[in-house]
């Protein structure tokens, strides 16, 4: 037996693990100092009433035998893809039912997606980048290079037509730094795909976030993106969803034999996602999901705007934080980014997360969130104000 | 862009559609005769109380800010692990809790575990086979081989030396055939495997039905098994989860990089079962969750026992039925599986599997199983017996 050695080419991240262990030996020295986290990458408000109630539905459902349900279509229930479907227009997107395949979210389906592509192709992904990206396609053996993503292009990369590539990786608004491409930018991109026969796979995860017409939901918002373009998009940051699992992808016919060949690949590696959970997420859709699930995004939008706000004012140079739970910052003071995870920690108790840990370009830069508590947020940018 | 282009090998499987096709017809021209369906392979009845006790309790949780739940760890909770890990203790089968990761059901894992391994390997199935064996090693180009399960060696083949397979993929108590191997069986195989430095990719989400000490429930029950074995279990039939999915792996530590090289699969591409089936699941292994779960196997395993006993009162040549919900039964008169299957439907209106639709060692064999209900199992028996 012969095991993948791709994954020997696998490198570690110790990132999430290295901040773990440094927030420890803080706490440690100094068991009286209150820590605020702006480093979470989760979700922190519980499921709306909506979701609740739908799940409390099926779960009776699931224990009478006349409601009893077995094995479900393993693209998803036609009534969650009729929701999704239906959510759709509201960007002035037309899917056709089959074009619509629902997922235990947005890393799934990003890595099994890769299923259909053949070892031989060139891919190309920001940096910084969502680090799942690059293991995925390493696991395969494929070729990965690097687009620079950098202040000078405010993070948002745009193609060059000296560089070919068969699969791009974009995710707007984006993880880890909160930049979103407008209409005209994504434009780029979709040209660039369709003149190099190029696919892009499209993370649209924290598309609920968006707040201006300027700023596509969708890519299939941008013509032409049907034919080169496969959307990934998931409730875990829209609705809560992220230990409850259920997203969705959408693989456009006229992407010709893709289209089938994800549906066999479903039907053949995928059960579908359980039927209490899709009916849970077809509540998000509804209009009392949709206002509930409001109140709690623009929760972490206040926190974003505070901390966006709070930067503005100190004149520190970041993108994110409008269309996005990210805010993404210059060190200051021209500090590395472990230097600023340091010196922040030991100044002012915040914990963040260092740029560095998202590739070369991250390096100089630093994360924060907007998923903690408003009072944590509003008191942790003026211990900001009190050290700049 | 190149597709995967192993996909185009995939043979595409009309058994089901066939099935459902020449039914529909039936039903049409005779609309007042009844049709007792024996062809179910999916549960019927309902989650126990346990389990739905579980889920509203989980479900509430995750509607409050204290008790939400974010992101899981990807290989699952404690809580589950260690109740797994208790219930392979009653088969004297110690597990440290990282070789115990939680999955969404068998059928995800069985096809994602070949990331694991590189394209030259050769795999040996038997036939006839569960056809998702075949179909995601013909999707990464691997040479399939297979071993021929037959009236004589009772559709349980035994290792053949002469072959040299580098992953084997064994399912017992089997599907489609209900046949079971005992511990003198399973001992030759993973002799067999050792001696090759093969990886047995061991299904046992059939596991829950088996009534004697002579059958092992886990191929780790095997001196030797952790050296060469991954075993799949599901909750699917034992519990009534097809449609609530959550089943588990075990990767021993002993088959070395395999543990980690997994682990590192499930963190990159998977973001574990939703925390509400967890804990539903959960519930399965308590001692109220045990009993109440025997009740619904035992009433699938009284069906098993009607057809079996019916068959054997007709001298009809069969397998399975006592460790399974499956009965695979020789045609009478030798007729061929299709020929059976229309004999029968127009004869007695009862519908089963034509065994041509597992593979070529399937021709002239036919599938019932024991998912419907009493009366109708019974009166299909009746009819049955007048019609040999």
């Amino acid at each position: 037996m012969k095991r993948n050695s791709n994954y020997d080419n696998l490198e570690q991240s110790y990132l999430f693990s290295t901040i773990a262990k440094k927030v420890n030996e803080f706490v440690e020295k100094n068991p009286d100092k209150k820590i605020i986290r702006l480093g979470i990458g989760d979700v922190t408000k519980p499921l709306c009433t909506a979701v609740i109630n739908a799940m409390h539905k099926a779960v009776d459902e699931m224990g009478a035998q006349e409601t009893f349900r077995g094995y479900g279509p393993e693209q998803g229930y036609d009534f969650l893809r009729t929701a999704v479907q239906n959510y759709y227009k509201k960007f002035n997107v037309d899917l056709d039912l089959n074009e619509i395949f629902i997922s235990d979210g947005a890393k799934s389906d990003l890595g099994n997606i890769l299923d259909l592509f053949d070892k031989d192709n060139t891919v190309l992904v920001p940096d910084p980048v969502y680090p799942v990206y690059v293991d995925t396609n390493k696991m395969a053996g494929r070729k990965v290079i690097f687009v620079n993503a950098n202040e000078e292009n405010e993070f948002l990369p745009l193609p060059d037509n000296s560089v070919k590539a068969d699969l791009i990786y974009i995710c707007s608004p984006n993880n880890p730094t909160g930049a979103a491409y407008n209409r005209e930018q994504l434009s780029q991109w979709v040209k660039y795909a369709l003149d190099n026969n190029a696919i892009i796979l499209f993370d649209a995860a924290y598309e609920a976030f968006i707040e201006s017409d300027e700023i596509p939901h969708s890519i299939f918002e941008i013509e032409g993106a049907k034919n080169c373009a496969i959307e990934f998009c998931s409730l875990s940051k829209t609705a809560g969803f992220t230990g409850t699992r259920c997203g969705y992808t959408i693989v456009p016919q006229a992407l010709g034999k893709l289209n089938k060949m994800w549906l066999r690949r479903q039907t053949t590696k995928f059960n579908g996602v359980p039927y209490i959970v899709q009916r849970g997420a077809e509540a998000v859709f509804t209009a009392e999901g949709q206002k509930e699930i409001k109140v709690n995004i623009n929760y972490y939008k206040k926190n974003a705007k505070i901390i966006s706000d709070t930067l503005k004012e100190l004149k520190i140079w970041h993108v994110g934080g409008k269309h996005s739970p990210y805010i993404w910052l210059k060190c200051p003071n021209n500090m590395k980014s472990w230097e600023f995870f340091d010196y922040l920690l030991n100044n002012a108790q915040i914990v963040g997360t260092p740029g560095a840990g998202f590739g070369k370009n991250g390096e100089g830069f630093f994360r924060l969130t907007s998923f903690g508590a408003y009072e944590n947020t509003l008191e942790a940018m003026e211990k900001l104000k009190k050290l700049f």
